[in-house]
């Protein structure tokens, strides 16, 4: 019996048209990583556990695909020393024994490791991109894969604010490219510490930010509410509270908050970092000014993710025109390699989301014609000379970079043309025993009907008739 | 501690050096295969073990690397039922129950489930490339990974040779662009067929063949001797000698096997199967003929790859001036896509080696100079107003699409220069002061010395010196 053919849940298979708009997306973004200096890596799909482990909290050591060492991983192990009091397995352990290797859960661990690893290859500050499928044993979902590609860009060894201005007209000119209006938000991880610090609950920043960065769904009162829940009070949410309702210009914004910062909020404390991320923010917007973007950029003083390890610059970008989640974000990051062993490396980065990129490319009709399209010319097969005397005109075409297919079987001409029509083909020969007497190639572009017979030799003809 | 960062055995990372020459190999054979109208697609990395097991051979399936369902796959395993009767572990059968996934082993089997899953959607012939990693569970040794690329092109649903002779001419034209001279080499297994036959032991292909496949190794003695050894009687031997020995013209070749596979050898036995075959070569070489092949093309009656599947055409490629194993490879198959329930599918692919094609190119020194190359212009950072002067022109060099940076941070020139010297940045741009009075940049061949003062609004004044 035959098996039916299927692939694993949250897996995907990419045809030719769906490959085609992805290498549109990364071919796009790739080319302005390379104007900005930012240079290709590739790492291993399996890398040692240890690598892995602990990395992602809890919850992502779980979602870690985990490779058993061989198909005879089992023998020899005694499972007796794997059970517990309770007579059940330690799965845990067990696992550990039999799997050394784990697949890539994002692309910045590998890229951490792979710095501490090659440091003395590489000339810091380094400036790397990196396109990859990552994994991850998360339940699936619609838009929620277990396999899926990140598209990365990190500068590592430089603390410079001029690496988080390149990174916002990075996005800028990609976004620019796609046709995409987006919105690019920025915040700073120390301004969120210094709220915290002059709402007088310095230990409370995760709780304010998760119910800050609700804002938008729930509203102003829903979010004092959840502040309070977690254990703020009716002062400290009065401190924040202003920050809730900030409007105004970049600079407006930066003095209203710098105000706060320096002790004129209602608890009076001051926050040395929380002025500091201020004074990065405006340095920030310095060089934005002077550099010059085509898209909207604003500080969003909700923004909040990455919580967990960003430490500086938070971005985040959200298409205008269509409603999906952020299609890419960053931030900056101080001690990413010190797990591996080497300190004080600061470093900053963003990754492109390709999957929701690609919806917002095709929900707004945005994908380029000439994405999609592939061979330029079938030449229809009329039987084994015609197709010997058209060998050499299909060549030059070829070498001249023009895709072009003899159709491989001298079938019926209505198949022919219906595999020219599957494919999008926009130009037609078929060329017999007339052309072939002639010494003529007969071309046909088969939207507009336009039909013409030219020397087969007259290659710059042929040429220009199917580049119209 | 901090640990120290290694990856598993057998797998590498590829730094940007590397991945400038991997891209320029990847890169020039999808042009290509582009111009003949083959698309691109993808596929994931883990498939279903199912899909898997039993298409490489029993070896194959232990070379398969498997994942497991969760960290938590072993709860709930009783481990006693898989206990066999002298007491070990049941390995094959406990690892099926805890993994139902494993990776990716070669292009092929995951292109074949494809076709079978997506018929529905695709238009035959189907041609198709595919680049992508695969994993086995290898030992690992000099030249051998357990992560390594595979670049195919496969057509699906005709047989015609015109798509056997596309091969030969993509083969040709993208080792004509490496600038490799190769020696193609092209056989049919049903030659190889038709010479058991004549020998009189048809069931004896397979030992006869990889005897015969020794010949430039061991020579024709040993080769006699192996056949011998396998069961083959001196008269069968002696109705295979002359084709061990067979010179000239591909169609001195031809005739000479056709005399021989119509009767005319010693045990007078007729082989239709290897008169097909024949009759498939000349056919193929009439083709070649008239599309004309700029690489050398010769039949090689002892080329063997593959036996398990191809059932047609066998390919294999050499370089001509490196020492190195076949650097590209493939066949005709009639019915890939039939375990997956999809029969009379005959198909034809060819698989290129990146990682030997990336030993020829550097070992003879023909990676482009280009290549390498990345960013084209450093702005040294002279402080922060300089750099806001530097940042429009910048971006307007990038939007030009000439790859420049600006160096993060106001360093001792010293170590500017040592950061453009170790990326190979061929010219720096130091302005400062003066400069900005006079409204110009200053721009530096390194390696000619050649030094400009430019206006800064003259953007293709800066363009022309910078491609020079």
């Amino acid at each position: 019996m035959a098996q039916k053919p299927s692939i694993p849940k949250g897996t995907r298979d990419f045809g030719p048209a769906e490959m085609a708009g992805r290498n549109y997306i990364f071919d796009t973004i790739k080319s302005v990583f390379k104007t900005y200096g930012y240079m290709p890596i590739e790492t291993p799909a399996m890398e040692n556990l240890g690598t892995l482990l602990g990395k992602y909290g809890e919850e992502g050591d779980k979602l870690l695909f985990r490779i058993l060492n061989s198909g005879d991983a089992f023998s020899g192990v005694d499972f007796g020393s794997f059970t517990l009091e309770d007579g059940k397995c330690n799965s845990k352990a067990l696992s550990l024994k039999v799997c050394e290797k784990g697949l890539r859960y994002d692309l910045t661990v590998p890229f951490a490791r792979f710095v501490v690893q090659h440091q003395n290859d590489l000339s810091f500050p380094f400036k790397r991109y990196q396109i990859q499928p990552v994994w991850r044993a998360d339940r699936p979902q619609k838009g929620r894969y277990r396999e899926f590609y990140q598209c990365d860009a990190d500068v590592i060894g430089s603390k410079s604010l001029l690496n988080e201005l390149e990174l916002v007209q990075i996005v800028d000119r990609v976004f620019s490219l796609f046709d995409i209006s987006v919105l690019i938000k920025v915040n700073n991880r120390k301004v969120l510490t210094g709220l915290a610090e002059i709402s007088g609950f310095p230990d409370k920043v995760v709780d304010i930010t998760v119910a800050i960065d609700k804002i938008d769904k729930i509203g102003i009162e829903a979010v004092k509410a959840e502040m309070k829940e977690k254990g703020l009070t009716d002062a400290a949410i009065a401190v924040i509270e202003p920050v809730l309702t900030l409007r105004g210009s970049h600079a407006e914004k930066i003095a209203s908050m710098r105000a706060l910062m320096e002790g004129r909020s209602a608890s009076g404390i001051v926050s040395e970092t929380g002025i500091k991320g201020l004074e990065e923010l405006d340095e920030l917007f310095g060089l934005i000014d002077a550099a010059g973007i085509s898209q909207e950029v604003e500080i969003d003083l909700s923004l909040a993710r990455g919580l967990n390890y960003y430490t500086g610059a938070i971005f985040e970008v959200k298409a205008k025109d269509f409603e999906i989640g952020s299609i890419c974000g960053g931030g900056r990051y101080d001690n990413l390699t010190g797990i591996f062993g080497l300190p004080d490396m600061s470093g900053v980065g963003i990754s492109f989301g390709a999957d929701r990129i690609y919806d917002v490319l095709k929900g707004l009709g945005k994908f380029p014609e000439e994405v999609t399209s592939s061979t330029r010319v079938l030449f229809a097969n009329m039987g084994v000379e015609e197709m010997k005397y058209i060998l050499p005109v299909a060549r030059s075409l070829r070498e001249a970079g023009i895709p072009c297919e003899i159709y491989a079987d001298a079938a019926k001409l209505k198949k022919q043309f219906d595999y020219a029509d599957r494919k999008s083909i926009p130009f037609i020969s078929i060329t017999g025993a007339d052309e072939m007497s002639r010494g003529t190639v007969n071309l046909k572009n088969l939207a507009a009907g336009e039909q013409v017979s030219l020397s087969k030799n007259d290659l710059s003809a042929i040429v220009d008739f199917l580049s119209k």
